[in-house]
């Protein structure tokens, strides 16, 4: 099973050269992307872009060999670019379930994680865009919505009645907010590239359609993530949630929808409902998953890739019935709509209950959303550190504040 | 008013590929880089960021329409990658702006400011780059110097007279002068796509020309910026402010001239003036300002983008006047830059007096440059919280420091 | 000596382009990848990043001047994108030497260092590639192995015994470990380029394998570097400083052999092996040099560069040897590795001597690591602030802890 890449011709470089450009900024959005928008946990940075870099890395392999296996070529695993944006296209469905049961898992129930969702993908991704045509250039379906239902279930699997009432660490510290909003800001740059990397040929209309498609909805969908977080909260004021979170959801609507005829007013209405959802879900849906259904989605993977990918998978199904693509069938991406989301729940469910066995190392309830359980954490802030007021260094002795000088 | 994007076939797909990669390089600079180069404030970082990115997703919504209404095509807006990367540039304006006023301001005020500033910047660029036909491919004049004092003259107008003796917000703290480093290196690394993005035609020596003047003149700016920051310092020490801000004054400076035929050491020799410049701005024309005229320049705009916008017009019209550009007019030059800071500065005082009408939610003095006022801040650091020293929960209890076991 | 650009044509305009892609992606390495990765430290994090943009502004023009001498053309420096991109590969070495005296020297010492450094980097450069015709795309010879090994005999010439037993600043905070993991990401997304940018031509087969090995490299090379770093650590836990470093192993290893025909199965053995080995002298091999050999080698750049340089030199020996790459000579290979070794160690040696001399301003060891000494530093963390607990705002006064309202 030797990879081959002779397939690449020097005719075909150009093409190479536009592809690999999209690859990179596919491989940003997945490795600091990803990565760091989930340090917003205030002790949990060295596992939130850490641990989204061995999964990721890991994953790119797993999914290159998925993919290799969809498409033998006289019995050998060639590699391409555009296999190796599908590899990181498989991965980013994991990192999308990590943030549902991110500070609540292993490393090794991660990676088991791993291995399953992108089989699973794979499988989906065949019949979805192999067998039944369908149409989901910027994934809304396959991916987002996939990678998020997944997570859910699997995090309804691994439910720790413990964490009921909230836990110390679950929550962000102002630096940590601050990192988080790296991830967002690349992730938001980047998504034009995302939802037209495979769009074909690549240096066409189409593939430019998806950029200012995509460019659109994510600007349009900015606004009113900021004019709804500022509506339901207290005094007007605005939530980093929302702004790391919602901002992005237009990127994920339109994804089904990118290279399609829906024109720029399509594109920016489907960007503003987006924002709209994504905030409502943050607020006012997020907490009665959780106390209800017992879905504890530490990042909220719900409301920025559940229902944004649902609704893309919706606008694609209205936009293939107004006949807004060549070829796109309705009815087949209805049928791509609840394959993905048939998929991801048994597929999760499955998952989760594999991770759930005793052995994989999960950590206890009171040690969760803590970086210092994996990782060797020298020197955490805020705690145990001598501090020094003014001139003196401030110690505990025999219970008694003691001021050395420095 | 449908815009179209039917301009576009497919033998302009490699003039769309590369202008697509620098529009992605200006978008990094615009998102990555205004909004972190702000986030030196010690305590307005989610603003920084934050509204950085709701006015320029805002902005560049908003510039889209105004370049479009310049140039109809049978009534219609067509949507262009080119349009895209100019309205990118109108958004730019207004984040030089923001910056004089960062910590003054609501948003409320700010996007009424984007709307009127980006405004008038359509009618400035159409006058100097389509009547007057004047050269400014880097935008020294028509983004740089109209943006600074635009700004300024804002800032002039909203004047508080409680922020004289300054506020204790008003400054940096370690970890905010790091993150504001995030901003100051990705603009400074892709200025060269900046000041080379609308040369023309693209894939040409005359983009090239402008890559290299704008590395050559950055590099020597941040030797001339480092050199002047140590020799003005106490004990030749380097200061934060001038490393974030006046490392860039070279690609500001040579913006203008970008294209022209100047030669490297041309280049070199406006970088390393720049440099000079901006950092002698910092150290001793800020203080004047704010205390004698009473601008109150939070970010330093002036030294950053105002006096090297002037540098690099009149170093444009110096170049025309020594024939480096064919076709290019001193005079035509000279009018351009008066054109700028005049539109600029009675542009800024109109906006300015707009933005004084009392029901635009501005923050009270002691509330200024504090993010909690517009944002859920739930553990300001490093206010407020629960200490640990050694192995003791340091807590307040009826006035005394209290010990609780951890 | 008026450099031109004139070599451009309009015909070699998408040469130029992709040149300049990776140009880019080189850039973001050198400045970000590197300036961040050395941010680790607790408190030198202003010098990590800005003395590393200063030597790299510096280094590059250094360097345009040095690759220029090689190849005069009929008494000009020309420049052209090939050569910046070299001036920014010698620019690397610099700062790689960097990490290894991290803390212990002054930006003067520093400045020397780039000068020598440069200039004896591009005669033996010349050697390897001009004369030799080694193979060396990636450069883990020429570059990696060759800054290295410098950089650690500098750090020998100028050992202080004071440090012996540590200090209390040359280790990391949370936050400062946060901040080098953007610096990790961005060096591991981009070093395809950094392997690919000189491959010949650009747009080819050739440099689709350099790519793609380099990726497949990097990608077993994270799984090798988890996996050993929670073996040798206490518990089983990860250690920041493997994932942050030894995680790019891989890209330095497979830096020779990048473009030859090694087979998917080559380049992730080789990036497995880096990934070990880079692990295991992070965690043995550098507490044996500092402690026996008087090497204090800050970054531990001998486990990141200096390892996987030789590593990837062997292997080019190797490869050579088996016929992967037409013309290679693996005679040729082992003179270029042990011309590198060789220019590393006499001139570090040469260099460190120089650097030595007592009136560059180093610091005194119980300065050392602290940014305070070159840098005006406001609000330094975690010393000497006000610090609020509860509603109380901590004093001292006469030897007491005192509580004012806030």
């Amino acid at each position: 099973m030797q990879p081959l890449w002779t397939e690449m011709t020097p005719e075909k470089s150009s093409y190479f050269s536009m592809s690999h450009l999209n690859h990179k900024d596919v491989h940003v959005m997945i490795f600091i992307g990803f990565g760091f928008l989930m340090t917003f946990l205030k002790r949990y940075g060295f596992s939130s872009v850490g641990i989204n870099l061995l999964l990721a890395a890991f994953g790119l392999q797993w999914g290159l060999l998925m993919q290799g296996i969809w498409h033998l070529d006289g019995g050998k695993i060639k590699v391409s670019i555009l296999k190796i944006i599908n590899a990181d296209f498989s991965t980013a469905t994991v990192l999308i379930s990590f943030g549902a049961v991110l500070g609540k898992t292993s490393p090794v129930q991660l990676l088991i994680m791993t291995i399953l969702e992108i089989t699973i993908f794979s499988v989906n991704e065949h019949l979805v865009v192999g067998l039944m045509k369908a149409s989901d250039v910027g994934a809304s379906m396959v991916i987002h919505a996939y990678g998020a239902y997944f997570g859910l279930a699997v995090a309804r699997v691994l439910y720790r009645p413990g964490l009921r009432n909230g836990h110390e660490n679950d929550g962000s510290v102002y630096h940590s907010d601050m990192f988080a909003m790296i991830g967002t800001i690349f992730l938001w740059m980047f998504w034009p590239s995302f939802n037209s990397a495979i769009a074909e040929p690549p240096l066409s209309y189409t593939q430019l359609t998806a950029v200012i498609n995509t460019y659109l909805s994510l600007a349009t969908c900015v606004l009113s993530a900021y004019a709804i977080s500022s509506l339901v909260e207290h005094k007007g004021k605005l939530d980093m949630v929302h702004i790391q979170n919602a901002t992005l959801a237009g990127g994920v609507a339109v994804g089904t929808c990118a290279d399609m005829s829906i024109g720029p007013f399509g594109a920016m209405l489907i960007g503003f409902v987006a924002g709209i959802i994504s905030t409502v879900g943050f607020k006012y849906l997020s907490p009665i998953l959780a106390s209800n259904l017992g879905i504890q989605d530490t990042c909220g993977v719900h409301n920025l890739h559940g229902l944004p990918g649902i609704l893309g998978g919706l606008a694609g199904i209205v936009a293939a019935a107004l006949g807004k693509k060549d070829g796109a069938s309705a009815t087949m991406q209805a049928a791509a709509l609840g394959s993905s989301l048939g998929f991801a729940l048994v597929g999760g469910t499955i998952t989760g209950l594999i991770m759930k066995l005793p052995f994989w190392g999960q950590p206890p309830d009171q040690n969760c959303f803590d970086d210092s359980i994996y990782w060797e954490v020298r020197n955490p802030i805020p705690h145990k550190y001598y501090l020094q007021v003014s001139d003196c260094l401030v110690r505990v002795a025999e219970g008694r504040f003691v001021c050395s000088s420095y």
